[in-house]
């Protein structure tokens, strides 16, 4: 059903309409339309049924969205219907948070590993999945001997390009990137990036 | 020069073509084109250049970008060529990170005032800023004495719609949210999530 070469700007929406799909499920809907989704989301409904029609059809006209159906879909075709073991490196106020963060339940990731290079964080146990934290030099071992292929990066800027050719270089082929640089990456491997001035400097243009 | 109703999703690339250009200058480069800025980012060169289009023209054909006027002016647009005072709410773990963030640096904003609910934790001086952590009481009163209208919530899921209202009532416009909850704003008033899930969501598309 799903489509070859889908622009990237479309898939990129699919986790947010999956989000909003969350919310909904927590709410105890059963349907939805586009025009709702679009107006929690600040997207035009004609947008989200444009780009929902690449996957195929997943609503009638006129009667919406079955929220628990589309869920399962998008969940499918995002490939989160299953689990996906995440080596996280960094142990630092923010590696705390990140293996903290209770939003990644159910959502298809699980923190398995976490890795630091300060002697006195290894052995620290930590996060929703109370992992203990490995040396940073048993970073490539581990993700081979797990065969993990999702990485978080949650260091010092300094540290994380070396961290990222690591991760690569065992296997990796996502990583989420919290630290503020560029990371370049060979081809067939994806990064993104939390990016806080981001989020904020979209706003900023709106404001008098 | 600007125009009215840029769609928002135009908007919501500039700070990202603002960050490539950030790296771009902190590489001492001067000239850049559509092709290389989307190279870096994903981004096709032809996107790059009808979202700029939207602004005036930045660069001639066949010279490309000058890049500290083209920053100069992607700042000026997304009102960042200021700096903005940041309200924190959060000064766990994750508060922590974000007023430790040494990414907001020249990009317009600047963490001011940091609040949290735990008596423990008022008090206590935090961040790049040196910033005294205040008791979440005075929340309201802070952001009307400093004029503050961006805030940043960093609590926990459960707090985080009450912190969105206090600030809202008391003048904040634009929210940057990263507890893993939904937050409805009136009219007027802009959230921004940060959300790890959608980053590494957007990547297991690609995932064999």
């Amino acid at each position: 059903m799903v489509k070859r070469s889908i622009p990237d700007i479309v898939i990129g929406r699919l986790p947010v309409y999956l989000r909003a799909l969350n919310f909904l499920v927590a709410e105890a809907r059963q349907i939805t339309s586009s025009q709702e989704l679009g107006d929690r989301l600040g997207i035009s409904s004609a947008q989200i049924r444009k780009d929902l029609s690449h996957f195929g059809e997943f609503g009638k006209q006129g009667t919406g969205y079955d929220i628990t159906f589309l869920h399962k879909q998008l969940s499918e075709i995002l490939k989160v219907d299953r689990m996906w073991n995440v080596a996280l490196v960094g142990a630092g106020n923010l590696g705390k948070a990140v293996a903290d963060y209770p939003g990644f339940a159910g959502k298809g990731f699980n923190i398995t590993v976490i890795f630091d290079n300060e002697p006195a964080k290894i052995g620290q146990v930590m996060g929703v999945n109370k992992v203990k934290v490995q040396p940073a030099e048993e970073l490539a071992a581990t993700i081979r001997e797990h065969g993990i292929v999702v990485g978080i990066i949650a260091t010092p800027a300094e540290f994380a390009p070396a961290t990222a050719r690591t991760m690569i270089d065992a296997g990796v082929k996502a990583i989420l990137n919290y630290a503020p640089i560029t990371i370049m990456v060979p081809a067939g491997v994806r990064v993104q990036y939390i990016d806080p001035v981001v989020g904020l400097q979209r706003m900023t243009y709106y404001l008098p």
